[in-house]
């Protein structure tokens, strides 16, 4: 194998800026705050008609959110947390939070919040302190460091103020904004890039790209929507922070670091789906709509694609199926489901992405580092073991990755 | 030369959406709207206070905009075009666009416009049909896209709807945004990435990577913000198209293309200036800030930077210096000069750079391309020549190619 085409993942490091509210109690207070919205746009004050909203929007949540046993608990950095929260003559009473970059809505009566150019400063403010933490005062400067969101577009970033504060000056930043849910696929390819240029002598030599992602859809919450799409969305997703490093087989041997090495990818369209998932800034938050068609679209594909992304680099899906591991971008409750019956793999071949769904929710393009991470700490994940990542997102599009458990 | 490492840039292909207007013409009516905009927050309703107000904007204008002296022409989409203007008893009236994406505001009183997401969506609207004639019945499918933009982001993008409808789904789109003014470069290096892990073997074969730039950046004209650093952007910035390829050698051989080769990149933050250019969604726009600090950080580092990136592949560049291009991104009037003072360059090393912005105005991420098009179009820069190419935006980031005319 030629190594130094095969790059290798590592060092995956999650971060937490709050603690995880369970499902129950966030969608409890989701229901409140968009009964709350639903009142005040319809101009209901009274307290049996306030009381009515919430029975009525409770009752569409039990139906439509995406339930307990679905998720068991999120990071929601803008959202109440657990001390901020009491009950007081049967009604929800929210603190508001200490922390001002968190103090997106006025108070409890403002169900609209603070418009995008707010959201934006406080989304900086977050992501910065995470950032902070993630590279501490014994962090080294990588070569290239890649930030992949959907969910905060600053200039500079907070990456870049990050760097420059570092006085990193050999590091070049590159943003890798908006693909959604599939957003580590681009970019790990724009890493593995990086790193085969370097080879080339058109830059200094490389051998540490780092990708840091950092997921703030709590950011984007919409109490005054009260579609059933928007009640999934706001109960499916959550906000995620990681980072980890591609690498050389230098480094990684030097370093004696456990990982996953890059053997194939690709990445492409499927026809007739551009309008089943979109993703768009608007005013005050950003705005997703998504259809049922998602994973109809994806299942219908989803076999095809493994094929041949197995196929490129001689792997028969087929002949080798059972001893593949999976790392499926859980988008919602059942896509890795879907996924698991198209293709006929065994339960434990698709456990850890189910188990970081449950665990999380979705973290947008955060999920499937976490789903690699735990690749990579698993045990009976063997060394040599494939591992085939899928991910899918607003196109629609369809990525995937080939990887081997070093 | 190992030529699989060095791709060349080929086939540089600008497109007009909307027909340039004059600059002098441009001051005139962005003056005229902006005083309107001033007269609607201040309660001004007088013939004579109107008239004062735009008297007063007019000479705020004269002092602090962009002059057409400096700039002869800018491409506006949103903005009146010469057909939609005329004089009536003094005042300027403005005809309603024919073309409904161009109507982002309501009519000559709202001065506010459309909100983001409406704006988006024309966005999405102009950027399709151009994309769609830029990529017509005859295009061929290219390995990779990459969109470049800073002014809108769709998910799914125009681009991957022009991909997805033209059914080229072995087409790899991904999304280069929120770089700014730079944003050529990290596209270029992407590609070049792209190429070389294909020729890793961990893709199918690639040959091409097409790179399109859509900038929109008069949907983020502000007529309620009288700051003198929004009259400077409003009248300096224009929208701008186009699309090139990044080429491995046997391909261009192939179609006998003049072109680009690539040598050697860099990029990196420069140190306390992060405040000093900063571009952020907000509720109806895009808002930038600019500090008067970017030129003199700029200046004070680009001296040392151009050494070193040119150092890296065995230039010296004070030995070499006089048989050098230079394609330099014109942020603002004065930038091109300064730093051909710094670097001790002749008028005909940055001629082109600066006519660019002298036809066109400062285009964000589509000027490096148009001056690149330019060298190559232009006999009198002989093959062999080696081209330094720099660009600067919010980081602030410096970064640099080194190419070479074929």
């Amino acid at each position: 194998m030629n190594t130094y085409a095969n790059p290798i993942l590592v060092n995956f490091t999650p971060a937490q800026v709050v603690k995880p509210v369970p499902q129950r109690l966030a969608l409890e207070v989701s229901a409140y705050g968009m009964a709350r919205g639903y009142c005040k746009l319809h101009g209901i004050d009274s307290k049996e008609g306030k009381r009515q909203a919430l029975a009525e929007m409770q009752s569409k949540f039990n139906k439509y959110a995406v339930s307990a046993e679905q998720i068991r608990r999120r990071q929601l950095v803008f959202f109440p947390q657990l001390k901020d929260i009491r009950i007081a003559g049967g009604e929800l009473v929210l603190a508001e939070p200490e922390y001002a970059p968190l103090r997106i809505f006025a108070g409890p009566d403002d169900t609209k919040g603070a418009d995008l150019k707010v959201r934006h400063a406080s989304y900086g403010q977050i992501v910065g302190d995470c950032l902070a933490r993630m590279y501490d005062d014994d962090a080294t400067a990588p070569d290239d460091l890649i930030h992949v969101t959907c969910s905060g577009y600053l200039a500079p970033s907070p990456v870049e103020r990050l760097v420059a504060r570092k006085e990193w000056f050999s590091t070049t930043v590159t943003h890798s904004y908006h693909m959604g849910c599939y957003g580590a696929f681009p970019a790990i390819k724009m890493a593995h890039g990086f790193l085969a240029s370097a080879h080339h002598g058109v830059t200094a030599p490389k051998e540490r790209v780092d990708i840091v992602h950092t997921e703030l859809l709590s950011a984007h919450n919409n109490f005054e929507d009260f579609a059933v799409e928007n009640i999934i969305t706001m109960t499916l997703f959550a906000d995620g922070f990681i980072n980890y490093s591609v690498c050389s087989d230098d480094y990684v041997r030097r370093h004696g670091l456990p990982g996953l090495r890059i053997l194939a990818f690709d990445e492409h369209l499927l026809p007739d789906s551009a309008d089943d998932m979109t993703w768009v800034p608007a005013s005050h938050q950003f705005h997703m709509t998504l259809s049922v068609m998602v994973p109809v679209v994806i299942k219908r594909h989803v076999y095809g694609f493994v094929l041949a992304l197995l196929g490129a680099i001689g792997i028969d899906f087929e002949a080798d199926k059972q001893a593949l591991m999976f790392a499926i971008h859980p988008g919602g409750p059942k896509i890795v489901e879907h996924i698991q019956e198209e293709l006929g793999l065994r339960d434990d071949q698709v456990a850890i992405s189910k188990s970081v769904f449950r665990e999380n929710g979705n973290m947008s393009s955060a999920t499937v580092p976490h789903i690699l991470k735990a690749i990579i700490d698993e045990s009976a994940v063997l060394p040599g073991t494939r591992i085939v990542c899928l991910g899918f997102g607003p196109g629609l599009t369809v990525t995937g990755l080939v990887l081997e458990k070093i």
